[in-house]
């Protein structure tokens, strides 16, 4: 990392309300002595000297550690083992240089105990050896959460990620629990895991595999920790994207065979448009390129050599591809013109960045037809928007419920936005499922896309288009929603592995036959679920108890274990555990392979009847405003007659901010986080009539329709509610 | 484009010979008048004023034009119409300076007429407006030609996929047939097409349609052609990037359906690793950094922010998977690991792009596994290759010959690379379908991927991995080996539409009950057979004749056309017109969805044999140094009893690249057109016996294996072959 300027540490701290005057440039210093020196006298008060350490556990030889930085005073003791076990990590190592200018740039760790002078104020080196500034312990602790949030775009290294506690370490070293983060509840088990450690691998694997906060307690810790610990996803060393592995893939994959097929009934092509635009392109809609241009990534070398133009690569792709509908589309004839395709898309967000829910690089499908009529198209967007219903409905259980967005939420440049929404009652809020536009007749106008009308021979009419797009967001809904503190809970259709036979009762005297016919039962029972198309693994793997194993399916989601012991096959049963609500029965081996699709639809009927009963009983209908803060603390989203003016509900998201008190408590991250409009959904009768004369609950004009609204979006931080109108469509995030 | 400075000009033409006492200065001038005077005493002998003039067609406004660069004396009449004429193209007006910057960048064109003043030598202005370079018409020419050749990377512009022509004004304005480029042949339709143009507009787009180019006769133009008139590809305003219609895009998916199938059996699961690689990780390998860094595109700034690091868009996996392989692989219980993904990747290569063969961007699958043993691993490279031989002979109907690389020609890094190796009759050359590599331990000792071996324990061993890739490339080779002067020719089991049917004998006197009874019969036909899962089409477009569709339907390559007319209904049958062959046929109306998968496979099975005809009859077999070069020449690949040493396959590659005379003539871009070793044929028997003590024919020692040499790869140039090794085995290119 080059050197840092005054200037550079003057922006970095911008915004973090420090006056320049803290900054000091001084003699250039290696160890504490000569910082000492160097500082003498321009420091406010004694200057109380402190240690940085930067730890790696041990898995940080792939580059995507776990880095644990610590800033203590010199005199305390620090104890690798300590800061270990109470993290939960593994051999804590002390890490090279790279790592500490990837975590906290800028500041020197010139050797393995480099010494940072610190007081009140505290100063901080900066890289350049010759410059340090005086922050106080709140505002070093201000500055590193600045790295996780709107710098991190400078930070390619995993403070992005990581949590900020206040350790005592004088009470961990004495082996007590130290002091946790607000919110997070570090399992027992996961302590224990600690101290099991080297002594019983097998023990050390299992209890590694155990969630270390609980849902309720601390939700983002245990979102990411689930999905490493469940397989879903690893971390990656470009911040802001990630490894979906194949426990998340093959849903992504699921969703996409379904949804394909269903589209090419509809007439709709698959195709492939390139990853690259060329500025002009990207340019060429001055007023969209103000919306995304903050976000998008540009090519500008290829090789050693510098492009003549910089070449983006793809936030999305209307103007990429609309230029070539102009060019296809010569008569109506052309006419629907409708091709969908599956690809990623990148959008540098310099916001915190969250698995599936916000990442750099997502995969997504985005559909773009164009037709003759306003009806055509908008038959489309409704035919398209229950396809996107029943994704989330039938495949991954998740309830939804379809509307159309207000104007101050609609796709910026379409014509009308319709959506479904669902619910995530951990956290009261709404989020946007998937969105189906009617773009109008504005795109082909921008772009030309015309035929002569059919209707008005020597006229030439603008066609009507439509743009509808589905992400892998719906995977982390999906997470959020069914998960729980022992882990994934995946709903049986789109599952991985559906199955999986565990061999038990597996006892020493157990006579080597017997144990033969346990192992070959399984298989057996195994090889006949997947013959009839049930995705089923039988886990034999020698060296793991049979608690072993079922910690690891049940961490992983999987909705059915199967239990194959001597007493089930002596009954010709096998024992079926059901993941999402480890209700447990006995089922005849006999006709395994008739029953199990049914049991599957069950289960997948009951995680359904779970979520929606959740949403029905937070879909709270009210019509005072008095009713509207306390029913949005109380993590409901709301049904309000409403006047649908823009004013209104900008008037009401304020209002409901500046009055809820849940913003500082519950969500560090969303300080006012205010209700704003989810949609109006299309079943207005399952509200009641709205009386005519009713009163909009906002301004207290005329209610139009019962309208949903709730705190929304990003379930952990209400900040990308700011994410520009253009992306708001299709992005992963509202 | 920014202003071109002396260095840049002298760069832009290093390597072509000019001398820089070449390069002038001189005052600024934007007329020809001031030019003329600017020039005056600076140029040898006297000043001949020419003009330079850029054409767009009227398609242009997709920004994807095909621009016409005139250059000429200024007394020659240039009529838009009469190039346009020749060169088929609509309409052509004349182009902004945008697109001239594009097309010849740093020769300005500051307004339509803009003038270079030209002699022997000729001054070309560059875009300082305040420095000419003097060249011969044929430097010019040679300039132009860099261009297209190793300078495309300062050209983003169309000209990387020009053909340069010499052109005899006075001719075409006498509207004689123009001189044409090298074994080109403007097909006769294509000639009437520029006639009957604004005439007729039904028959303009029958003509329209028609190839321009023969197969035989213009190989590359008949591609291109083919491609955009077959309706597979669009050009895209990113040189080098292509639009992926859904005609080729659906071959593909066919291709990922039927193989993801395949390897799923095999235990292998999808998953998806971000595009992006850090330059820390990209570099880490520094044997491997070099080979393939000239290709690598660079992020170097998001929004407006430059990024601390520039982030690599992957050229291909192993560096960014490798890692976390480590990572995974934790015990020998974790093996074997089986990951494929299907993306894209992005190699920015600077020579002459070719769609499907030479792209910037491509998509593939890459396969990347880890064993225990040696045995595993080579087992699994041999199931994918089969793999690989049945992408291309069962779906594609392309025959390939199993074989394994030369040490020479093997995968850089890996242990031994097997391939599936094809041929191109037009060209006589082999190309490269797919590989299959084992890496052996080469880069898990790189990436230190181990597990304690189960046979030694406390011993750690390194894990054998294999990679292997297809790409779609092979969508390109099916092109070229079916393709006819008709159009594309599409194989059955991949076509979008399989069968389309069309009514015929609509005549005027038809009632209009017969009418209706022909329409409905066509739906019915269509419908009964896609109900049996056959890709069925009714064409019953208003206002096309039965000739348009046939000809449209025959350029798209659909295998199978049936005829629906009132004599086929009154007999109960339909007529069919098979796609390769022509061959027309009478079919019962009532089985034909019974009969029509058997019809399919016959017409696979006919292009199939046809294919390996013509490679077997290629396929030569020699053991005397004197046939070599006239075999080559001939168009075959040869069978060579070959020791297999490498300075022996440098050697043949020189000999017989030094004697060949058939670069100059057929292949322009391929002055050197050596022999290379495609592969070691596994089936060794079907070449006969080698007689133990035969001599090598390249160096006279003991001949190993029947080893097959030929022209290779890059079927329009040989220069691919100088691809990095390190691409080598994933390269859509070799």
């Amino acid at each position: 990392m080059a050197p840092v300027s005054i200037s550079d540490i003057t922006s970095r701290l911008a915004g973090l309300s420090f006056q320049s005057d803290k900054i000091v440039e001084h003699a250039a210093a290696k160890t504490a002595q000569e910082w000492r020196d160097a500082l003498a006298g321009k420091s406010q008060g004694d200057l109380v000297l402190t240690k940085t350490l930067l730890f790696k556990p041990k898995t940080a030889k792939t580059a995507v550690p776990t880095p644990v930085l610590v800033i203590a005073k010199e005199d305390t003791e620090t104890s690798a083992a300590a800061i270990g076990k109470l993290l939960n990590l593994k051999e804590l190592r002390v890490a090279s240089e790279d790592l500490m200018k990837d975590v906290m740039p800028g500041v020197e760790n010139k050797d393995d105990r480099d010494l940072i002078s610190l007081s009140t104020p505290v100063a901080l080196r900066f890289a350049s050896g010759t410059t340090s500034v005086f922050l106080t312990g709140p505002e070093i602790k201000t500055y590193l959460e600045s790295l996780q949030n709107k710098q991190a775009n400078e930070v390619e290294g995993t403070l992005t990620n990581a949590q900020i506690r206040v350790v005592d370490f004088a009470s961990i070293k004495k082996d007590e629990v130290a002091e946790k983060p607000v919110g997070a509840a570090v399992s027992k088990e996961a302590k224990e895991a600690a101290a099991a450690k080297k002594k019983e691998g097998k023990k050390e694997d299992a209890y590694e595999m155990a969630v270390a906060y609980t849902k309720e307690g601390d939700f983002p810790g245990w979102y990411s920790d689930v999905l490493i610990k469940g397989d879903m996803l690893d971390y990656y060393d470009v911040s802001g994207c990630y490894i979906l592995k194949p426990w998340s893939y093959s849903v992504w994959q699921a969703i996409q065979t379904w949804f394909d097929g269903e589209i090419k009934k509809l007439g709709v092509d698959d195709c492939y448009f390139p990853m690259f635009v060329s500025s002009a392109r990207l340019e060429r809609e001055k007023d969209h390129i103000e919306g995304f241009a903050p976000e998008v990534a540009w090519v500008t070398r290829a090789g050693s050599k510098d492009l003549d133009e910089p070449i983006a690569i793809r936030p999305t792709s209307e103007t990429v591809m609309y230029p070539y509908y102009a060019k296809w589309i010569r008569s109506h004839r052309d006419l629907p013109l409708k091709l969908n395709q599956w690809n990623s898309v990148v959008r540098w967000e310099f916001k915190n960045p969250q698995p599936f829910l916000r990442t750099r690089e997502f995969l997504w499908q985005e559909g773009h037809t164009a037709f003759l009529t306003e009806e055509e198209a908008g038959r489309e967007v409704r035919q398209i928007l229950d396809l996107y219903r029943r994704v989330y409905e039938d495949l991954l259980a998740v309830p939804v419920i379809p509307g159309v967005k207000s104007e101050k939420e609609k796709f910026a440049g379409g014509y009308y936005t319709t959506t479904v929404e669902g619910y995530i009652p951990t956290t009261g809020r709404g989020i946007q499922g998937a969105t189906s536009h009617c773009l109008g007749q504005n795109f082909s106008k921008m772009f030309d896309i015309t035929v002569e009308d059919p209707r008005n021979p020597g006229q030439k009419a603008h066609v009507w288009q439509n743009s509808w797009g589905l992400s892998t967001r719906s995977i982390g809904v999906m997470v959020m929603i069914h998960g729980d503190d022992q882990g994934l809970v995946m709903p049986p259709r789109v599952a991985h592995v559906q199955v999986v036979v565990v061999p038990v009762g597996l006892t020493a005297k157990l006579s080597e036959e017997d144990r033969k016919n346990i192992y070959d039962t399984c298989e057996k029972v195994a090889a006949d679920l997947n013959a009839v198309g049930i995705r089923t693994k039988a886990d034999l793997r020698e060296g793991y108890t049979p608690g072993w194993k079922f910690n690891d399916w049940e961490l992983r989601g999987v909705p059915v274990r199967l239990e194959v012991g001597p007493r089930d096959i002596a009954a010709g049963e096998v024992k079926a555990i059901r993941r999402h609500d480890n209700n447990k029965s006995q089922l005849s081996m006999g006709d395994l392979a008739q029953a199990m699709p049914k049991f599957l639809d069950e289960i997948h009927d009951a995680m359904f009847a779970k979520a929606k009963k959740s949403f029905d009983e937070h879909l709270y209908k009210i019509d005072k405003w008095e009713q509207v803060v306390p029913a949005l603390d109380s993590k409901n989203v709301l049904i309000l007659p409403w006047c649908e003016a823009e004013e209104c509900e900008d008037d009401i998201k304020d209002r409901s901010a500046k009055q809820s008190t849940e913003g500082q408590v519950v969500d560090e991250k969303a300080p006012s986080a205010g209700a704003k409009s989810l949609c109006i959904p299309f079943d207005q009768d399952r509200f009641g009539k709205l009386e005519p004369g009713t009163k909009c609950i906002g301004c207290g004009g005329e209610a139009k329709r019962w309208t949903m609204f709730g705190r929304s979006a990003y379930p952990f931080a209400t900040d990308c509610l700011n994410m520009p109108a253009y992306f708001g469509p299709f992005s992963p995030l509202n």
